[in-house]
């Protein structure tokens, strides 16, 4: 008898990475859609349906395929569509009923979340979160996104936009963020926040450092890493200051939801201790006395490359009433 | 036959309300017990026990009691415990096993909750949150309380300590706060929030003011709201201040949970327009552009005297499996 599997779909900026899953999380087919030429929605469809169309051929001797589980940036589970999201350019910047397109073409159940979300699933059932039922994961890479667990589901609210931690206030009047306000916390704790930090400090310290060889747009988050792991006082400020931000805010999460732990994922968190320590620290000094101590803020143990796919199977899984 | 019913309990610091609800809300007794002078937890169960005792067999010829479900501060759903509630004297700031102690005097579910927790069930089946999937309570009084609704039920998180907006940061090293920590919501937007405010405008300004006739010890919210409504320049800018501060907290909360409407309740929520007009304001400029203009900030509709009781017997309903 042939087993059950799902597609798992992560939708980034450059490319669209998929994987054939089946209900034990193995990986029966996989591939990397590169994306950054397409700039209109039909010849996106047309690739997308065509590649995957051929890979669930190539399995279908040894499995049904039964749905499409599909993370992007500004996916909104509830109503389906991709919103807005400036970051792909195939959307140009409208909204894009992602779940309908993709069921018209594919006749199979299609859901839809946003990246955050979709790496909260993954770790829920395959990371660190195991067996947890309230837990926040963060990702900090070009934006901070965040992904809210409560009650062993993933919070949507009211709309689906539930979980925008990256766009809470984290200074009045502070640094201009690209959703047109102020001072949001992605602004500060994300890799280009960490850039211009790195270029305050410059302007502030008369320290030397490494990084006054480089111009903004040569500056990157892992460059400012690299010199931090050699000793550069103003890298590691730069880590020390997102950190204890993040801790604080961190802190505020907690005072909403109550979890029983914190992961942090993607590209900035690989810096490891250098941003974990400060975390922790302001984290727990900002607790109020009930938390403080009892929640543990770690680093995803999942693979980047795979928690995506990983966690939109699993919500396509969750969606068609399979248990994994 | 005979219907079924509930008991709901409201503990307060100087008394306990309760009720005996049938399905359809109906109430078929109710009663305070004054509760100033206990200072024993022996002496509070056995007065509890007397009074409810009597008013369960009063009503027994036409109602069968099925359980009962309390509000207190400090209320914690998960354990079942009253955890530290220095308001309560007859706890003596200890944790109190509330639904153990209740079961085994009165041998019928019993559940607890704190008492934001209540309101907001009492808003969801009684109030303007009917039908409401997702949305916010905010109780205003000698505290800033929270409760969070999501996905149709309260968010109680991994310890049952979820929902206490009323101590995320505020201001950096602003005020001392009863938690032990500088700088919470509570201690600018609460009852004693807004006293605080006016001794700081009362010394910041020249302006003349009636206030300026209170000691701190005397002066109340009450006060100042009614200067306020006579022009009283810093009862005014107090209250714009509050609700500025407010406004801003809301739009953080709405960016972890995303709600459909936003409810405020309790004391300082009776100041009405007062309030309501600059938290609306901030509020809506705070936003995240996604979530603009689509989220009512509305005063809770229900009388402050019920809604606890009401809520709290809406939660063993729950509890006991029954629906409203």
């Amino acid at each position: 008898m042939k087993k059950e599997a799902v597609v798992g779909i992560d939708i980034g900026g450059t490319s669209v990475k998929y994987a054939i899953v089946d209900l034990s999380a193995d990986i029966l087919a996989e591939g990397t859609i590169p994306t950054e030429n397409l700039d209109q929605l039909n010849v996106f469809l047309d690739e997308l349906t065509e590649t995957l169309g051929n890979a669930i051929r190539e399995v279908s001797s040894v499995a049904d395929v039964k749905g499409i589980g599909v993370g992007a940036p500004c996916g909104n589970y509830k109503n389906g569509c991709i919103e807005y999201a400036v970051n792909l350019k195939w959307t140009q910047g409208q909204q894009v009923p992602l779940v309908k397109l993709l069921q018209e073409r594919f006749a199979m159940p299609v859901a839809v979340t946003n990246d955050a979300n979709a790496a909260a699933l993954g770790e829920m059932i395959y990371g660190g979160a195991k067996g947890m039922k309230d837990f926040i994961l963060i990702t900090l890479g070009t934006g901070l996104g965040s992904g809210l667990v409560t009650n062993g589901e993933l919070l949507y609210g009211h709309d689906g936009f539930a979980g925008e931690i990256g766009h809470v206030l984290a200074k009045e009047n502070g640094r201009c963020c690209a959703c047109g306000r102020r001072g949001c916390l992605e602004t500060y704790v994300s890799a280009p926040g960490i850039v211009r930090t790195v270029f305050e400090l410059l302007a502030e310290y008369n320290d030397p450092s490494e990084l006054r060889n480089y111009s903004f747009l040569q500056l990157t988050s892992e460059i400012i890493y690299h010199a931090a792991t050699r000793g550069d006082f103003i890298a590691r400020e730069a880590f020390r200051l997102a950190g204890e931000l993040l801790g604080v805010k961190l802190a505020d999460a907690v005072a909403h939801t109550s979890p029983e732990a914190i992961f942090l994922f993607g590209g900035l968190a690989k810096a490891g201790e250098l941003l974990l320590k400060p975390v922790r620290e302001s984290f727990n000094r900002s607790l109020l006395k009930n938390y403080q101590g009892k929640i543990p803020v770690e680093l995803s143990s999942l693979p980047e490359s795979n928690v995506a796919v990983l966690g939109t199977s699993a919500l396509i899984w969750t969606e068609i009433g399979r248990r994994q």
